[in-house]
C-alpha cells in the first residue's frame, strides 16, 4: 500500500481555496499511485477558525468541503480533518473528526477526545470530546486515525488526561496509525513531536503517519515536519518544515525501516524561518504585499527589515528614517547602510519641525513642566503616525519592531513605536534578537556591526540608554524567561540566586504593563509562551503589581 | 437562622484588600446576629483571575486568604468561594470550590461541576469539574451548596451539559440552597438570573440563596443583584444592583415569604449604571482618578463624557476640543456648552498647523497623490496624539469614545479616535447611543440638543457624513445585531427582509476589520456579545469577506 502525506499551507474560512488544493494534491497522489492521501486537522476550514465555528453557515460550507472531497475519492482514500456535527442534543454542537473518504463516499469519521485548552488552545470551547474509539479496514489494512491531541497521552502519562485513545484503538489491532494535526511551531515543539511520536510506536509497535499543518494564520506559525515513523520507532521521514511537501511512502519499505531522513534542527534557525513564513503568510493570506518598517539604525528594527526582506523580496519593503534632534548619527549612518545593503527604498524624514508644532500647541496646557516621558512618547507617536501615513497611502502594512523584552516591562510607546499590524520579533527576547541579526549576518554583513555592537537606546533623550531604565538584557531576558514561560513565581526566582528587589521590580512591570500589550498587534509565536491569545491576564488586577 | 449576603466589590489579585473586605463584613453579620454570611464565587482572588491561576505562588495566596477568613469563623459560618487544588495528578491542577468555615475550621468544600467555556469565559482552561455532590449539615440546617453555572442546567435542560449537580443534592434532602456567583451583566441578563433561580426553586421546593458579586473587572462588569427566594418560587428580595449591599434575612421569614422586594429593570438605565460603574472601577482599581477625553461636538463624545463624570466627578474630568479646518462651528460650540454644562475643565487646541507640518514632511513622499483616507487620518491621529500627551503629561487615563456601530464596521482610526485605554461605549450600537443621550438628559439639557439632533459625522473631510459611507444607524444596527449577537450568517440575515448586496457589504466589513478591533482597548461589556475577550475571531481569515 501507497500512503501520501499532503503537507499544506490551508487559509482559514477560504474553502475554496483550501479545497482546490487539496483537490490538486489528491490528483498527485493518483497520478503517483497513492492509495491513501492524508491532509491535516481541519484541512477544510483552516486552523485555528476560532468563533466562526459557532456560525451554522460556516460549518455548512465545511461539509459542503468535505462533500467536494468525497466526490474526488473515487480511485483513492482521503484521510481529512474537519468538524462534524454532535447529533446528540447534550454537548458542545460539534467534534474535531478526521475522516476517511473512499469510493465517493464518506466511509468512515473519528472524533478528536483530547481537546487542548490551555495556551493558544480554545478548543472546548467549541467541541465535545468523543467518547468512542474505533478502526476502520480500509483496502485490507486497519487504520487508527486519531487527530493531533490525542497521542499526547502515551498509557495515560500526561496528567491533563485521563483517555488514552490510541489504547482504546489498539484493542482492534490496526496496522498502521496515522494522526492528522496542527501543531503550531516553537523553538522546542519538533523534538517534543518527535518524542511523542517515538513514544506511541514503541507502545503500538505499528507505523504511524503524523500528518501537520504548515502555514501561518496570524500569530500561530504552523511549521510542517510531518513524520513517517517505522515499527522499530525509528524515524522513517521527516519531512520538511516551513513549507508545503507532498511524499509518497510505501508502506512495506516502512514498516522495514529502509531509510531514516531527518531534518536539520537549529533553534535561531527555526526561529528565523518561521518569522520569515509568519510575515510572508499575513501579507499573502491579507491580499496584501508591501510592508513598511520604521528603521532607527538600532537592532530590532534592523533584524525586523531584514525578515520581511526575505520574506517578501526587497521591492516590497520601504523603510522609513526618522532622526530627531536626540539621533546619534550613526544610526542615520547605519539605517543608510543597512537599506542599501539590502537594496530596499528608504526615506528621511526629520521629526523635529512635527514634534516642535506639537510641542508648540501643547505649551498652553504644559506650560513650564519639565520634560518628561511625555515628550520622550510625543516623539514615538510622531513617528508612529508618519509611518501610519505611508501604509494608508501606499497600502503598506507597517511591521511592528518591539522585542519580547521590552514588550515584557512596558518600555514602548503606545501608538509609537508599539504600532503596526503585526508584531515580528515580540516573541522573541532582545539577547536572541542579538543571536538572529548575528544569525542574518552570516554569509555577509547585511546589518551594519555598529548597529549589532553599540549599547541599545532608544534615543528619545540626550544619551539615553536602555540600560539607565533597566537591567543589562541578560539578566532581564533569564529573570522574564522564569515569570512567563516557566510561570515562576517571585520565591523561586530569587531563588535562583536573583536579586529579590530587582525580581520583583521587573515582575510589577510586566504585570503593570498588560494594558499595552493588550493593545498592541498579534505577535508571531515563536516560544511556548507568548504575549497574545496563549497568555490572558487580567488589566485591572493588582497581583506582585 | 439567620443568613447574611455579602454583596462585594473584590479587586483581582488584591488578597489583602478582598480579605479585610470580606473581614469587615464577617464583623457586621454577627454585630447583626447571623449565624451564617455567604460570598460570591473565588471571592478571595476576584473573579475572573485567568492565567494568574497558573502560578502557584498565587494559589498560595488564595490559600492563605481562606486560612484568615477560617480564623474568623469561630462565632460564624462562612461560605465562600475560592480555588482549590486538584489532589489526584489526573486532570486540570485546580477546582473552583465553595467553601463552608466554622468553628476555625474547613467544615466542607464542594467544587464547581459546570463549568462555562464559551464568550468570556474560559474556566475549563483552569478547572476540573466535579463529579462528587454533598451537602452539609450546618447548625441543624442541611446546606446544598453550588456554584454560579452550576444551577444553570435545572433537570439537565441546558444542552451544554449532561449533568444536574442540585439534581445529585436533592437526594440528601437539604434544606437550603446557596449558590456563589460570578454572573457578569449584560443587559437581559438580570431577568435570566431571575428566571433559572425560580426554575431551580419550582424543582426542588426549597429556599435559595443566590449571592453575586459587584463590581467591574477590566471589561467584566459584575451587577449584583442578589437573589433570595422564597421555597413558593417568589422572590423575597432582589438586592441593589450595581452597589455594595449587606443584608441579613431571617430564614423563617424567607421560608413563608413575608416580602417580596424587587428591584426596577430598563435597559437603558442598566446600561448607563453599568458603564458608570465599569470606569469607576477601572480608575480606581488600577489606582488612577482623573479621565481625559477628546470631545468633538458630536453624541458619542458627549455620551462618554457624561458618563465619565457621573464616575469621576466633573473635577476628575477633562476634555480636549481639537477642530480642524473641516470642523463645522456649532462643533466646538456645542462641546463648550455640554463642557459648561457639566462643570467640567476643557481646552482647546486646533490641529490645523500640526496637521499641516505632517502634510508638509509628507509631501517628498506623497507628491500630488489626492488627499484620501491617509489626510482623514493624519487628523485623527494627531488629535489621538494629542490626547495621549495630556493623559502622560498629567496622569490622566484616556477614555475612548467609539460606539460599538462603527467599531463593528472599522470606521474609526488606529491610534486616533480609537485611542483610550479604556472603550466606554464600544459595546453600544449608535441607535443605543442615541437612547442613552436622552435618558443622560432625562431632567434638563446636558448634553446640547443640537448634538443629538444633528447628523453624525466623523467631519474629516468638507462636509462629511457618516451616511455617505454607511448605511442609515437604524438599519446597520439591525443587520449587525443579528450577526454579533445572534450569530445569524448572511442567507439568514437576507431572509429577515435586508437588501443581499447591503448584507454582504456589512459582514463583510466586520470580518475585515478584525485588525482594527484586535488593538483596541477593552470594551465595557453591557451586551450578550462584545468585542473583546468574548468574541474571538482570525484576523488572517477569508470567510465573508
Amino acid at each position: 500500500m501507497k500512503i501520501a502525506i499532503a503537507q499544506l499551507n490551508y487559509h482559514i474560512g477560504n474553502f475554496e481555496g483550501n479545497v482546490s488544493k487539496m483537490l490538486e494534491a489528491i490528483k498527485w497522489a493518483e497520478d503517483q499511485g497513492a492509495d491513501l492521501v492524508c491532509f491535516s486537522e481541519l484541512a477544510t476550514c483552516g486552523y485555528p477558525p476560532r468563533d466562526f465555528l459557532e456560525f451554522d453557515d460556516f460549518i455548512k460550507q465545511c461539509e459542503e468541503a468535505i462533500q467536494g472531497l468525497t466526490a474526488a475519492s473515487s480511485n483513492i482514500g482521503i484521510v481529512v480533518g474537519s468538524p462534524s456535527r454532535n447529533p446528540v442534543i447534550e454537548g458542545k454542537d460539534l467534534f474535531n473528526s478526521v475522516y476517511l473518504l473512499h469510493e465517493g463516499e464518506v466511509k468512515f469519521v473519528q472524533h478528536k477526545t483530547l481537546l487542548p485548552t490551555y495556551d493558544v488552545f480554545d478548543e472546548y470551547r467549541y467541541f465535545e470530546p468523543s467518547t468512542k474509539w474505533s478502526t476502520v479496514l480500509f483496502k485490507g489494512v486497519r487504520l487508527a486515525l486519531t487527530v493531533c491531541e490525542d497521542i499526547w497521552n502515551v498509557g495515560n502519562d500526561n496528567p491533563l488526561y485521563t483517555i488514552c485513545p490510541m489504547d482504546e484503538m489498539i484493542k482492534e489491532r490496526p496496522d498502521v496509525a496515522i494522526n492528522v494535526s496542527a501543531s503550531p511551531f516553537n523553538y522546542d515543539h519538533a523534538e517534543s513531536r518527535i518524542h511523542v511520536c517515538k513514544a506511541n510506536i514503541e507502545r503500538y509497535q505499528i507505523p504511524m503517519f503524523y500528518v501537520n499543518h504548515i502555514g501561518a494564520q496570524t500569530e500561530l506559525i504552523f511549521d510542517g515536519g510531518s513524520l513517517v515513523m517505522s515499527p522499530s520507532g525509528e524515524i522513517f521521514e521527516e519531512m520538511p518544515y516551513f513549507e508545503e511537501s507532498l511524499r509518497v511512502f510505501d508502506l512495506n519499505d516502512v514498516k522495514q525501516g529502509s531509510q531514516s531522513v531527518e531534518q536539520p534542527k537549529n533553534k535561531i534557525l527555526e526561529i528565523h524561518d518561521a518569522l520569515v513564513l509568519g510575515i510572508k503568510d499575513y501579507f499573502g493570506k491579507l491580499g496584501f504585499s508591501n510592508a513598511v518598517i520604521g528603521l532607527s539604525g538600532g537592532i530590532d528594527s534592523a533584524v525586523t527589515t531584514a525578515l520581511a526582506v526575505r520574506a517578501l523580496g526587497p521591492e516590497h519593503v520601504r523603510v522609513l528614517l526618522m532622526p530627531s534632534q536626540f539621533s546619534s548619527d550613526h544610526s542615520v549612518d547605519d539605517a543608510v547602510a543597512l537599506a542599501k545593503n539590502f537594496g530596499i527604498q528608504y526615506d528621511i524624514i526629520a521629526i523635529k519641525d512635527i514634534y516642535e508644532s506639537f510641542v508648540k500647541e501643547l505649551q498652553p496646557l504644559f506650560g513650564d513642566l519639565p520634560f518628561n516621558v511625555t515628550e520622550e512618547n510625543l516623539q514615538a507617536r510622531t513617528r508612529g503616525v508618519l509611518l501610519m501615513a505611508i501604509s494608508n497611502k501606499f497600502g503598506n502594512i507597517l511591521l511592528n519592531t518591539s522585542n519580547k523584552s521590552e514588550a515584557a516591562v512596558g518600555y514602548g510607546t503606545l501608538y509609537g513605536d508599539m504600532a503596526g499590524g503585526l508584531s515580528v520579533i515580540g516573541d522573541v527576547y532582545k539577547t536572541e534578537v542579538f543571536e538572529l541579526a548575528r544569525f542574518i549576518n552570516t554569509e555577509r554583513e547585511l546589518i551594519p556591526e555598529n548597529t549589532i555592537v553599540k549599547p541599545p537606546s532608544a534615543e528619545l533623550r540626550p544619551n539615553q540608554k536602555d540600560s539607565d531604565s533597566l537591567p543589562e538584557y541578560d539578566i532581564l531576558d533569564k529573570i522574564l524567561y522564569e515569570y512567563i514561560e516557566r510561570q515562576q513565581g517571585p520565591k523561586e526566582i530569587v531563588a535562583l540566586g536573583y536579586d529579590e528587589a530587582l525580581v520583583k521590580r521587573i515582575l510589577r512591570l510586566v504585570n503593570i504593563n498588560e494594558f499595552k500589550r493588550y493593545q498592541t498587534s498579534p505577535v508571531l509565536r515563536v516560544s511556548s509562551k507568548a504575549f497574545g491569545m496563549g497568555r490572558r491576564m487580567p488589566i485591572v488586577g493588582k497581583y506582585l503589581s
